[in-house]
């Protein structure tokens, strides 16, 4: 399972509070204990400073790559901004998050994830915004994978983002996010799929317990890589779990040491 | 979800040492405790006592049918001491634990399963043993549907069990497990899909973690019923979470409810 650790994001208050004082500091240790807790890429996101995101944005990357030798997941919908950042990437091959099934977006940004032999987030929506149904899903994931071909881009490199909906907003929605995740997989093998996981317990109480059960299913239908808090011991523990399951821990090896170290304990 | 209470075996030393010794409030409390906790069914299980398994079977239906309105389990190999039970049943529908997909054991069993109107688990392997795979175990489910249609037993009334195996014991095992309930579920969608869970984890170190992922896993590919310990906090609230997330819990109103009373604090 690729973890990308999701806790360096301006939308967390203590996090805006450390880019504004430029607390480097204080976000160092968040990319560390990301990094000592399994991630295997450090998430960097500051879309919420609308004037100063191109500048924040290399700025974290710059402090994060002192500290952590992992890749960056380059989490912006500014152009401009990750260019910025893919010019001081000193860390092995980053994650550039996100492109959509929106032809004029992918024109901009999919140059870039060639040029620089990137991964790429795809998330599975369009100009129509984000769909209700797996099929609408899987039509932009159809698209998407258009544009890669066109672009030159290995299906190796892309991570499928099947979008998770808040279930509160939809009873149907845990499952159109889970019937995407199978047929992506099934269509794109060689490709990953990722996703942003807290959305779809948005509105609920238990938050964590739903994340994590959403996690293990989608793990059973393709998943495999996720956007997450690393340093959540109950869903890294669930995930460890569900590997041995899904026959990708080889002799359950990764799970018998994890529970040696009472990480599995929850 | 139907929740089968799974704690009256004798393969568990205090409930054998009540059996032998007839201390009735001691599985009195464990069949209340069950009750209360959520199950649906009561199993009822003695197999182990070889020589005295059909006398033990119809004492404990008795027992149980005093303190609880719950319909039970009747979980044996032997036709007589299920006969037995059903000539004293005065609870709803029981389920009968179980036929196989050989035909000298369908041949006895399901004659009664009609004659009383009862539910049938239908274990999916043949006179060969436990198939390997996915295949194997679909294969026996086909052979038991025809049974069921020979002695004109409703498909409602068949809870098919995938059989878990050991994942300590195939890396594949889980796998195979999760697809035979996903084809099982498509093929026959009027079925019921169980398990006996805890096998998975067998020879692993933290068990529950396991066992719970899979259930989770499992019912995001139809299973709708499981026999497991109901008094299992994080199990119930893993079940809780997954009917939310499958749209099989209305407005997430059971979830909610379940998180006020504090049960999803796990």
């Amino acid at each position: 399972m690729i973890i990308i650790g999701e806790l360096i994001n301006s939308s967390r208050s203590k996090i805006a509070k450390a880019i504004e004082e430029k607390d480097a500091e204080y976000i160092k240790g968040i990319a560390t204990k990301q990094a000592d807790a399994g991630a295997d890429y450090i998430d960097i996101n500051c879309g919420t400073n609308l004037k100063t995101e191109e500048e924040d944005l290399s700025w974290l990357a710059g402090i994060v790559q002192e500290v952590v030798e992992l890749p960056l997941c380059i989490d912006s919908p500014r152009p401009s901004a990750i260019e910025a950042v893919l010019k001081i990437n000193k860390n092995s091959t980053p994650i550039i998050n996100s492109v959509t099934a929106e032809k004029e977006r992918a024109e901009v940004i999919l140059p870039m994830v060639k040029e620089h032999k990137c991964n790429i987030v795809a998330l599975t929506m369009d100009e129509s915004g984000v769909p209700h149904d797996t099929e609408g899903r899987f039509a932009s994931a159809e698209k998407l994978a258009g544009f890669m071909d066109e672009y030159g881009i290995p299906m190796d490199n892309v991570f499928f983002d099947a979008i998770v909906q808040p279930v509160s907003s939809g009873p149907e929605q845990g499952i159109a996010f889970l019937d995407a995740v199978r047929k992506i997989n099934e269509t794109f093998p060689e490709a990953h799929i990722v996703c942003g996981l807290s959305n779809i317990s948005y509105g609920l109480p238990n938050r964590k317990l739903v994340n994590r059960v959403t996690l293990a299913m989608a793990m059973a239908n393709g998943l495999d890589a996720a956007i997450i808090d690393p340093t959540d011991v109950q869903m890294m523990a669930t995930i460890c779990a569900a590997e041995a399951l899904l026959a990708r821990d080889e002799y359950c090896m990764k799970y018998i040491t994890a529970s040696r170290e009472g990480k599995l304990d929850v």
